[in-house]
């Protein structure tokens, strides 16, 4: 038996990527990141750092995406992304995205996108009255993203459900109206990290995220002003910790003993500040290894750009490779 | 003084095209071609086969497109396109413009695109009722094809005025956020020719139209049979120029002799036969020309195939030039 031999192919493709709008989170952590971590041992792997889609709502200050594009690879790298098992990429440097995302365009009705629930969620949040034509296109960019590297599984959070779905409709009606060339994609779904507030889903523009280089200073610090159940005002008050943020956190962060924490919370046998230490020891465990690893490659940056530019030519000739096909087709593949 | 000393450098660009969705027609020549062979002695003149466009309303048969694509070709070397002088190209060869595409797409909103006049227009004459987002958004896309090459002059109909406008909007947004890189087009407005039957523009979706390549026999007949004046039954029957197809056609084609027409039509002093003969040799006056150069190229595919790629290659290293332009002043120009 030859060494060869021994060699699994990997067959299936991940796809995931993020905005390059800033540091990331541990929403991003737990929705995604842990997964991709897994994943990137079994399948082909590609990471996306989207800076095109950043540009839907950043398309006034893109001088930022230069610092975010590194800064979300150095995160990738932190958590533990091995940069010879996954390719990641920059978006913006593959323009058979483009393509793709114009091409795709010519079957996606308007209405199906104005009903797009996250895409109609997001714009409310952002208080987007009349919508950019881009902006309400995005999920049409997120399907060539996918597709671009016949992606079958993209770890993401349920927010992205829509879009997958999305997605997938594109698949079949390529595939239908030309050749079957397109891969249709499943989501992954990833955990719902609430924010610090209690409010809504973590998120760094709401201002109620623990960033994952976050010193253990700060993290104690935030957790400690993270609101809880405001019914307990002494520790004997009984609490509802299903209404409690750090509850949350127990259930992910410390899935065996949320169960008893539960309990002593709803017969009021702990104080808020023991059970926020608790979850505090936890989240330290899954920063811990993050930051050490960010102190590896904190000051490697040429190291860095040379990781981006490696996997991006990849991830370029797979995307050309996937366009020819796309382009045979379609029948418009004029000169041989 | 040396021979080079003479040379008039071609400064301004003129960009227009052509949907590939078959023939072209005369329509199209009073409209644009015949501008264009005008312009390409002293304008750097580039002319797109508009193959990506053409999907907007034929994505569900771009096998047409491949045949159609060199139709066009044909049609354009017909009129007097001289390839040493004009860049004839594939609009689908040029990544660049998707690109420009998805980036315009950014800072272009839905409701201006949705109150586009043409866009409205066209939706309602082929009874979009939920409108393909790449339908909606095509004005984009050919701001991207105008300012890929820093057009500065787009010979082209009257219902392409909103679009251009669009452009000029796009440009001024674009070099407002950036840097001023892009260049705002003017539009040079073409005459609009009736169709056959009197009742619109031109159109070879609408079958009312006489295109480039007709027969004499053909045009003869079809002149024939167009729609006039229905209070003319007799020859003496006093007619009205101004509703009358044919009367057009004379001041387009007959620009002297139109107003010894519009007279002898009141007066019911010419027969609409005799009318309609001297529009006819009017009109196979600009189509003989165009007929013979037809017989020169048609059988020289390999030929038309070998300009068309090498319109293609000059028009994509201009388009990446400006793509990298662009791409600068975003500040998304990451790895120098
Ligand atoms: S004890 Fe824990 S779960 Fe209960 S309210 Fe306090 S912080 Fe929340
Ligand atoms: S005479 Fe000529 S202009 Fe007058 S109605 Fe007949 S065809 Fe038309």
């Amino acid at each position: 038996m030859t060494f060869q031999s021994k060699i699994q192919p990997k067959q299936e493709v991940v796809l995931t990527g993020d905005r390059t709008t800033g540091k990331l989170h541990l929403g991003h952590y737990v929705g995604s990141l842990k997964h991709r971590v897994q994943l990137q041992q079994q399948y082909e792997t590609y990471i996306m750092l989207a800076d095109v889609q950043a540009l839907t709502t950043h398309f006034h200050n893109p001088g930022m995406l230069a610092d975010s594009v590194r800064q979300v690879a150095l995160d990738y790298l932190s958590v533990g992304i091995d940069p010879e098992q996954a390719t990641i990429f920059v978006q913006s440097m593959i323009p058979e995205i483009a393509e793709l995302t114009c091409i795709y365009s010519m079957f996606v009705t308007v209405s199906s996108l104005r009903h797009n629930p996250t895409v109609k969620h997001e714009a409310q949040e952002r208080g987007y009255e009349d919508l950019y034509y881009g902006f309400l296109g995005y999920p049409v960019s997120q399907a060539a993203d996918i597709t671009a590297f016949k992606a079958s599984l993209v770890p993401a959070g349920e927010d992205q459900i829509p879009h997958i779905e999305q997605a997938r409709r594109i698949v079949r009606r390529f595939n239908e109206l030309y050749a079957p060339v397109l891969v249709e994609p499943q989501i992954l779904v990833g955990e719902r990290l609430e924010g610090l507030d209690g409010g809504s889903k973590m998120s760094k523009s709401l201002g109620n995220a623990i960033c994952l280089d976050a010193s253990s200073e700060e993290v104690r610090s935030q957790i400690r002003r993270a609101t809880t159940d405001p019914a307990r005002v002494h520790k004997t008050d009984p609490g509802h910790p299903d209404i409690c943020t750090i509850y949350g956190y127990h259930s992910i962060f410390r899935k065996e003993g949320s169960e008893e924490i539960r309990e002593q919370c709803q017969k009021g046998s702990i104080s808020c500040a023991a059970c926020k230490a608790m979850v505090t020891e936890a989240i330290e465990e899954v920063l811990e290894p993050i930051r050490e690893r960010r102190e590896l490659y904190k000051h490697r940056t040429k190291d860095i750009d040379d990781i981006l530019m490696a996997g991006t030519t990849k991830a370029r000739s797979v995307a050309r490779q996937t366009m020819g096909e796309v382009r045979e087709a379609m029948g418009i593949h004029y000169f041989k």
